[in-house]
């Protein structure tokens, strides 16, 4: 176990950060709030954008790039978004710096200021809505399938590496479509999509449904999340899917001509994940002794590590390492060969751990001997003697199992964090331990708000398969035909 | 030939914008100088940093991400990158806003003034080397190879799509190393790479060299750049790769143990490639019927059109056009069947010419019948017929002529453009034709800001390759021991 991690046990925030710092995945840089993203998160983060842009791209979508800047009048424009989203926003007044007179450095030049005040962009409905009425016209030109992918900014007081900071990575879709069906479909869509991505590429189980009004994105019509349980028995809103009905298109007068000739209001949706995802990946699956990664999303996906004494002995053995990392690498495998002589083995191994390499293969002289491999698995620190014969597609197959295993562990340990309360003091005394909590609920913002006020638990979606059932609020007692998934949140 | 495109030859300026606008690459925005870069644009610049992440990769660079914004003062710790780099900038004073009293929409919170003004990257030197301050202790620590793909901020008094936007996305290298002699060839490696890139997969040829002291970056030893020569004879600095000497390790007190356990400064270098790049790519190539892509970089390689009347002869010409589709994209290649029923023939190859698709394959009843394709090259609007037997490795070889083609023909419009001249009334008498002027210079920037002034021409390049000449300054008549290139430039 890594001693210069913090326990998940003792401290699981505390376990949280240390990871993410040690492992070298991000730390806060000097402007408050802004993290920096180090060359192994990126790599991380570059394999959740690359799968995601080829689930985007086959499922007709295509990228685009939509300014920084937003003019400030814009944000106006649409009642809802502007009255509920956040005015946390980072906002450019001036555009020139000037030397001091006083010769301390640069000042802002007050000759410099704007007509009319920039924000960067906290999400980009309005700026795209406002260039989306030039792009269309007729029925022809829908519907329009754009993602991009860009930095944001939401100025925030209290940050997390990836869990909350002032700017974040992110992609937006933005979609316009002739009418209500389709818009709604695509939400609907896009949610399995992310759910797919989450499950299978994350290895994270997800619930899914609909945001409560309260919980919903200032604008939209209806939100749909995914949301993940962590470790500690948090979720984590993993990702949002929103069908804006007309609403931006009205704000923004964006008509079509359909096919009968007709002026009519293009419906929409907007949908995003962000490197949030991130911080779910290093919670949901994260141990002692560091992260541990699915094979789908890890950078390094199989280390090698020679165990060897002097230059003649590592020759012999780089030899057999080699040929086996080439042949991992043309079944399209990521192997690492580590043949660093400034490192001994064991620090090796606990490095490999730290980042999560979910198989690690060491080969000393007796298995050049006997024709073998140590092979040990990161997700369950076993290990296993392997016949070097057959290595490659036994390691296919074992990390196909890894990725299995890790979401099979993640769903059992969900499924058994679901309950099922009926009474206040049963939901008070649930939330303790955590997890998600199914109750009833009489449907009104007010329940809601009084119960985040005591518990700070919300409700985190109403999901999309409930079942009918007569029963009766657990904070008010009034009559709810459902049960809804209650939470505390990241 | 497209009529609704300027032509060249009358308005070079304008023939370009059209372009830009009418093949959908981009468009300005609601944000003065700020583009929205459109999806088939953005579809090459995906292909372009594609592309270019590869070559970092391969030669040992990894992506991270540094903070959008950086603090004020942090420009001022390097005092040659001050005093030198533009101040036109972004400065972010407040971080807050609140709903107008009087109802006008939303205010900036007086109340939410940033105690420093936080400045969006112009480009990232100080935020990174601050960061690297923290990752660099030891010899072991380097070299430190690290890019970052990114959006950046130079507020633009007069902007043009691509070549000239207050924001625009480029990529930067920031690397960090032991000695001197390792930075130089760093940055003489990337100088090479960008060739390489530019050459092989844009198909422009450039000149390379150093910049003069004057036109060298702010903050750098040495700026090394690439020029291409676009068709009104404008030079476009293509990419430049700085040495950075120990300036930035000093101004931020970047020091390592060496193997000796001295402290030492780390020496390092700086290196960029823009969306400009997307300017030069339209520039270099495009003709009075639209853009002419380069096989390497074309998200549609080649297009296939049915040429039919009625459903059932579509049916029968959809058969073969599919097979077709599908042999050529088993060998890698990106193909587009555009069987829209909602436009004629003539409007699509029209379309695909103006978008620069390089191979179009139209395939009538009269092909069913011969078995054979009309095959058409956009680079050179030739036609010809070929046997379906063996066309998608017919395909295969004529992308990869059309990618040499197209390559000799901006290399032989080059070259018949370089002018050695020795007079200034040559000089000036060139310039008006355009091109690059090898000429004697005498080495001080006093006569080079004076032919600056006088002629708009700059000097482009010390080309790395020059041959001791003795000669005589064109304006000074100093005496000079090489030529430089002058130009007129983007």
């Amino acid at each position: 176990m890594a001693d210069f991690l913090t326990k998940k046990e003792d401290n699981y925030s505390q376990w949280y950060n240390d990871l993410v710092i040690k492992a070298d995945l991000a730390e806060n840089s000097a402007v408050r709030g802004c993290m920096v993203i180090k060359p192994y998160g990126y790599a991380i983060w570059e394999k959740v954008q690359s799968e995601l842009d080829k689930l985007f791209k086959q499922t007709g979508h295509v990228n685009a790039y939509f300014p920084l800047f937003i003019p400030k009048s814009f944000f106006s424009k649409e009642a809802a978004h502007v009255e509920g989203f956040a005015k946390e926003c980072a906002v450019v007044t001036h555009y020139r710096l000037k030397n001091d007179p006083d010769g301390n450095g640069v000042i802002v030049d007050p000759d410099a200021k704007l007509e009319e005040e920039l924000i960067v962009r906290p999400t980009s409905e309005t700026i795209i809505w406002n260039t989306y009425k030039n792009w269309i016209q007729s029925y022809r030109d829908l519907p329009l399938l754009i993602n991009q992918w860009a930095n944001v900014v939401r100025w925030e007081m209290r940050t997390r590496l990836f869990l909350r900071t002032t700017e974040f990575l992110w992609q937006e879709g933005h979609t316009a479509h002739a009418t209500k069906d389709e818009a709604e479909e695509e939400t609907r869509k896009i949610t399995d999509l992310y759910t797919h991505f989450v499950q299978d590429f994350m290895g994270i189980p997800v619930l899914r449904g609909i945001k409560s009004e309260s919980e919903k994105f200032a604008g939209a019509v209806e939100t749909q999340a995914i949301e993940a349980l962590m470790q500690d028995g948090k979720s984590l809103q993993a990702g949002t899917s929103h069908f804006l009905g007309q609403n931006f298109a009205k704000a923004f007068d964006v008509r079509f001509t359909d096919k009968s000739g007709k002026q009519k209001y293009v419906w929409s949706t907007s949908w995003g994940v962000s490197t949030r995802l991130m911080g779910a990946l290093v919670m949901a699956h994260g141990d002692n002794n560091g992260l541990v990664l699915p094979p789908n999303l890890a950078p390094i996906q199989v280390v090698i590590i020679p165990i060897y004494k002097g230059d003649s002995q590592l020759d012999q053995l780089s030899e057999t390492a080699i040929r086996i990392k080439n042949e991992l690498e043309n079944l399209g495998i990521h192997v690492k060969y580590d043949d660093r002589d400034t490192h001994k083995p064991g620090f090796k191994f606990a490095e490999y751990e730290l980042k999560g390499v979910p198989v690690r293969l060491a080969i000393g002289p007796r298995d050049i001997e006997n024709g073998t491999v140590e092979v040990a698995r990161r997700d369950t620190l076993t290990k296993e003697i392997v016949n070097q014969e057959g290595i490659s597609l036994y390691i296919k197959d074992l990390l196909e199992e890894i990725q299995k295993s890790i979401f099979s562990k993640s769903l059992k340990f969900r499924d058994e964090n679901i309950f099922s309360v009926d009474t206040w003091d049963q939901f008070k005394e649930t939330l303790e331990t955590g997890g998600f909590i199914l109750a009833h609920w009489d449907g009104t913002a007010e329940t809601e708000e009084k119960i985040k006020k005591e518990t700070k638990a919300t409700i985190r979606i109403i999901p999309f398969d409930s079942v009918e059932e007569i029963g009766k609020c657990i904070y008010s007692g009034e009559p709810s035909k459902k049960r809804v998934v209650f939470a505390r949140a990241y």
